[in-house]
């Protein structure tokens, strides 16, 4: 068993099945792009197990709270990560967490979007570790997100060749 | 002739002219910025064929429809096929789309933004083909884009050196 | 004195200590990611010099003007250099800015955000000159930024191996 896939056994982390686009939708894109030493992940979502989007949706500070907005976040990690280990095989490849866009979907008064988007942050470091684990990161306030879900977020990774 | 311009000669297009900036605004940075082998390209708009900026303006979801905010999107990978045709001389060069983040100026309600900035991804595949073509993407709603634009696109791009 | 550093004083510049972060915040990234030659730089926002962050706080086109959202670009400017500088030790080591991404907290009505980023691209291109500064980049109007900043920008460079 990997490193990584064992931190994730540990800590009783199950990865999410890829995500239920809705019908009649069709995503001419893909979830993870690598090349070379790169790897940019496209924004995603929080997901049920079976890959359904998760509840609660809409806006944080107005119907989800803090609260929920960082367990979205959580689980949007959790959701980037079953797309990189699709794509990768094996997540111990990833060699350096770069760069992460955090987007709440935000009501007019609530700005607090650093605290919400540290449920990704929190666990990327909790499971890769500070040195592989650690990234720049921007936690911004959108005014609407696909579905109405609270968080999406897109990352840049580096990888061994 | 090279192939992606043959491509798009097929497909009846014809790439923009570079964009007419309104009177007394300057813009102090450049449309594409490449350094070995990765194109940045800026922020790109829907224009006319004189690189005036196109319209409709507006917010979609209310005066825009989706229908029209799809057309902006693919006017806008014309656009920015203009400026990365200027700058790489040859479409050709380019050997990986890697990053395409879509912004759509939404109305409150509107949150369909995929099937949006589709417009732009359609086009991608359609001139690149899908391995050259594919990409990561992110397809969110923001509160404003400059001069009421529908829709606002920056990519990342891979070279040969 | 390495040649970036005179050229703040020659301009009378000064960069502001790392922000101070509000009581109880936790954020658990870095400002700077650097790996390999690419230089990650996290949503920096304005700050004074003791690094507490700047007023006025508010929407540029309500409360705040475009002139103000110019100098909260420029002062963000130099807090971003101020954690370049300390990451990097000599500002000297950047070899090529490439991409800026300009958040600007706005209004409904207000959609002239170039002119508001240009605070940012112009202060780059007059510190590292237009070989080194130019940058592709984006300027768009976000629903919200943390603590209600009126302007956030995040950046990738490139530094010498």
């Amino acid at each position: 068993m990997s490193k990584i896939e064992q931190r994730l056994t540990d800590l009783g982390l199950t990865l999410p099945d890829p995500i239920q686009v809705p019908p009649g939708m069709v995503l001419p894109f893909s979830w993870v792009r690598v090349r070379g030493n790169r790897i940019y992940a496209s924004g995603h979502i929080a997901l049920n197990q079976d890959g359904s989007v998760a509840e609660p949706l809409g806006k944080v500070g107005a119907g989800i709270t803090q609260e929920q907005g960082y367990e979205a976040a959580r689980l949007t990690c959790l959701a980037m990560l079953g797309s990189l280990n699709r794509e990768l095989g094996d997540l111990d490849r990833i060699t350096s967490w770069l760069r992460v866009f955090g987007m709440v979907n935000t009501a007019p008064e609530f700005n607090l979007y650093p605290l919400v988007i540290n449920g990704f942050s929190d666990l990327v470091v909790e499971v890769f570790g500070a040195d592989i684990g650690d990234h720049a990161r921007s936690a911004v306030g959108l005014a609407g997100l696909p579905f109405g879900t609270p968080v999406e977020i897109e990352a840049e990774l580096e990888i061994s060749d």
